[in-house]
């Protein structure tokens, strides 16, 4: 069953009250009473799931402060689906004090052989922590830290591992016997960067993450379980469509559009977007445009038309046939291109108190050159 | 063949020339000629074998530094054994201004379960930091650091691991498949340790190491090799004799003597040692002692008697029956009970200059309790 408004395009290739049946994990719509004032990715589905939350606001209710976790494997510039996530971690700050923890794994890109050096992956894990704090974090309440380059990281993944077995991490992340033991042990460092708010400050932790990702999630709580502290909390997504219609991907660039993205390359992605529209004009008027099916009114959705009758709107006059794909493409193109503008002026902006943002000292060469660029 | 004042209770269980031929190295005696004077510990064939110490060697006559890394595993007090080892480490700081580094892997008995936690090691890691500190390191050239609580040690096991398949590991360590995955990373953190000071400061590396110890400072050299930098050279020795004629080995305490030992228990070990001594008195008179099948004779090649024709008269009485065994134990007995008494003093005097020995901010908690125990 598809409630009224949920992302088709979506749901075509993905079956979610299946994994939610298989993952062993709770509907949002059971605990939806005790947000103050759900956000609207949730009121519109697309954080559908979760684990322990329940407990997670409870406690924020009688007081006890609360961490969130998410992680960001520097290995490209941001898109805008990271953005959307962020924004929404953002939301428990503003809305719930919550002190927020990013952790950004060079090791993990390094081992996995996504990034050629632990210098690249430094090089994007101060641009892209860069972005995300310019989306307006509270400094005094963020807590960025690159994996290599923050001692406890490793202090607390040793503490993980002896728990972690090698057949456990092989069931759940699939390895073969020629793998790196990087890439074996990176698992206790994952373990590591969730706990970390619990283990060093007492803070039970959230972790907003992709439904797919749970099994991760389920290897930190066993840990958590092991070491007798809180059991991670997880609030789960559904996948954000790239603009082809397939999830959106960094490293399939056609899905996104990058934060530095130039002008005519945001126009060009966004005209070639998979839409809800018929063969023909003629057609589209008669019948109705599918905003269901439709990645640009998927994006209108998610990032851009929060207000709930402002979209219902939109997708009245495109199911009536009053409103052709142009206009929403043109209209998408003018919400991109005002957020990108925007954007850069924050960054500008952020630059200055990117320290204030870290756990550990930051490393001047790199934000130099970040510094040229921003400012060029 | 055996070289005239080898130790005999070695070789009895030990065939050091096969070593010599499985692992590929190469017999000290071949390079004999590049020292300037080689220690007692060369001399006597207690080091016996290298890798690539000729290079070390000649990059040092051109005036080139380097470094030496010899780690130490921080589950138990120190004991004799370790310090005979270090005091041949600090021969090559004095004698070839060489840069100590010495790495405490909390990280390895926590995930070996040789330690019940993290806490403990650091304890007995700073604790056998001011043994190895006191026998007379020069603060400015001696780095210590605990695995865990300094950062470079895992970025550098990151840069290892993506060199260093499962597979390799298995066949060089031997794991099952039910082994943790901070047990299998672990090697990588070895690399780290010893790779550390050629990436970290351009200083090509020597390792002294049990001749046992060979295949993993070749999963280094394999590191180093991937990594494009200088292959840590290696100095073997052979097996250490504990008091009853097995390996010395802290997890077995009838083995060798602690350096906050009781001096009760010191008499008692003594008294009850292997040695080379006959089933009668009227025998030994009659046939001589066998100082070559004696642990109390290889302490005191190893540790006490540096002087050659002191030892060498030890031995002539002996095997003439003119000494007999408790007159040996007698004097074994003072010379531990002297070491033991100055180092408890040094321990004093180093104390409170124990920071200036460490990369990383001591942990005043933990040094607090030393204290209290150092003092009383």
């Amino acid at each position: 069953m598809v409630a009224e408004g949920e992302p088709h395009v979506l749901q075509k290739s993905t079956d979610y009250q299946k994994l939610i049946k298989e993952f062993g994990v709770t509907h949002l719509s059971k605990i939806i009473h005790l947000f103050k004032e759900p956000h609207y990715l949730i009121r519109r589905g697309i954080f559908f799931a979760h684990r322990d939350l329940d407990k997670i606001l409870e406690m924020h209710r009688e007081g006890k402060k609360f961490a969130i976790v998410s992680g960001r494997g520097p290995s490209h510039k941001i898109h805008l689906g990271h953005i959307f996530i962020f924004q929404f971690i953002k939301w428990f700050q503003d809305e719930y004090n919550a002190e927020v923890f990013i952790p950004l794994s060079d090791d993990e890109k390094y081992v996995y052989r996504k990034i050629a050096s632990l210098e690249f992956a430094k090089y994007f894990a101060y641009d892209n922590a860069l972005d995300i704090a310019a989306l307006g974090f509270k400094p005094e309440k963020t807590h960025f830290f690159i994996s290599t380059e923050y001692t406890p990281v490793y202090k607390y993944a040793v503490l993980s591992a002896r728990h972690l077995t090698f057949n456990t991490i092989k069931a759940v992340f699939g390895f073969t016997q020629e793998i790196n033991i990087g890439a074996i042990f990176y698992p206790a460092t994952q373990a590591s960067h969730i706990l970390l708010p619990t283990l060093m400050y007492d803070l039970p932790v959230l972790v907003p993450i992709g439904i797919d990702q749970d099994p991760y999630i389920r290897v930190s709580r066993d840990v958590a379980d092991k070491l007798n502290i809180f059991k991670p909390a997880a609030i789960h997504s559904k996948f954000i469509p790239g603009l082809d219609g397939n999830p959106m991907s960094a490293s399939k660039p056609e899905t996104s559009i990058f934060l530095n993205e130039d002008e005519n390359i945001v126009k060009k992605k966004i005209w070639n977007a998979l839409t809800g529209g018929r063969g023909t004009l003629k057609e589209q008027r008669e019948l109705g445009g599918e905003p269901d099916k439709c990645v640009v009114f998927d994006w209108f959705r998610m990032f851009f038309v929060k207000n709930d009758s402002e979209l219902a709107k939109i997708r009245d006059e495109c199911k009536s046939g009053a409103r052709l794909c142009g206009q929403c493409k043109k209209e998408l193109i003018q919400y991109v291109k005002d957020f990108l503008k925007m954007h850069k002026e924050r960054r500008k902006e952020t630059l200055p108190k990117l320290q204030s943002f870290f756990e550990h000292p930051i490393d001047e060469n790199v934000v130099s050159k970040i510094e040229a660029e921003t400012y060029e």
